[in-house]
């Protein structure tokens, strides 16, 4: 006698649950002192703001807290030569925000570190790929 | 009348202090799902027992418990192909430990990864880090 067909989607084929996904991750931060004037979490806050327009949609759009995004870009700020975000219009809460050139050219320099990174050091890579398991 | 010579060392000078170190922090991690199968402070602990001999010992030249450099090494010969390391004599807590061929070649690569990246993005580091302030 056949058995009802399933209503609920079947789990993950083992094969497939059993190799999760091995990847490189590249960190780059520039310590000032005790401190990150330069980070990942920063970059990407940078990101959103130049393609959302103001930090609440920005912070919105990351998964951040208003109160985090502003204080990272407040250390930002603070930390490197020139600031890297300016308000297009009214307080920080309303109005809109924009980068800088110098906001702009810090993302393009830390991206393209990372690609450069990754791209000399193919060989590498590879090799600690493979030294973990499947 | 003169000041007495001070007898404590003078505090360093305004213009030392204000000027923190500004560098470069690179950190390569390799995850494996949600696992960081190869990462610095696994490699920290490796080159600490090829250098030191025993576990016990490595754990406390850099600073970390016992417990976290076993479950550190655990897991690492857990998510490598091959184990890294291996007892050399005893159980864990007395024998020493020494690192297996394939222990070494991690630890190379790793540390050839670092040099690379650093040397083949000299000139992006040197920009990001002329954006911070001094």
């Amino acid at each position: 006698m056949p058995r009802p067909t399933p209503v609920v989607p079947a789990a993950p084929t083992p094969s497939k649950a059993s190799k999760p996904t091995v990847k490189l991750r590249l960190r780059l931060r520039v310590t000032r002192g005790d401190e990150i004037a330069i980070g990942p979490g920063k970059i990407e806050l940078l990101e959103a703001i130049r393609d959302q327009g103001s930090i609440t949609t920005a912070a919105k759009h990351i998964g951040m807290s208003y109160r985090r995004a502003w204080l990272l870009l407040d250390e930002t700020n603070r930390l490197l030569r020139k600031p890297v975000t300016t308000s297009a219009q009214g307080g920080a809460q309303g109005g809109g925000s924009v980068l800088t050139p110098e906001g702009e050219a810090l993302i393009d320099t830390y991206r393209a570190l990372e690609r450069r990174a990754e791209a000399a050091c193919a060989v590498q890579i590879d090799a600690l790929l493979r030294m973990v398991a499947r």
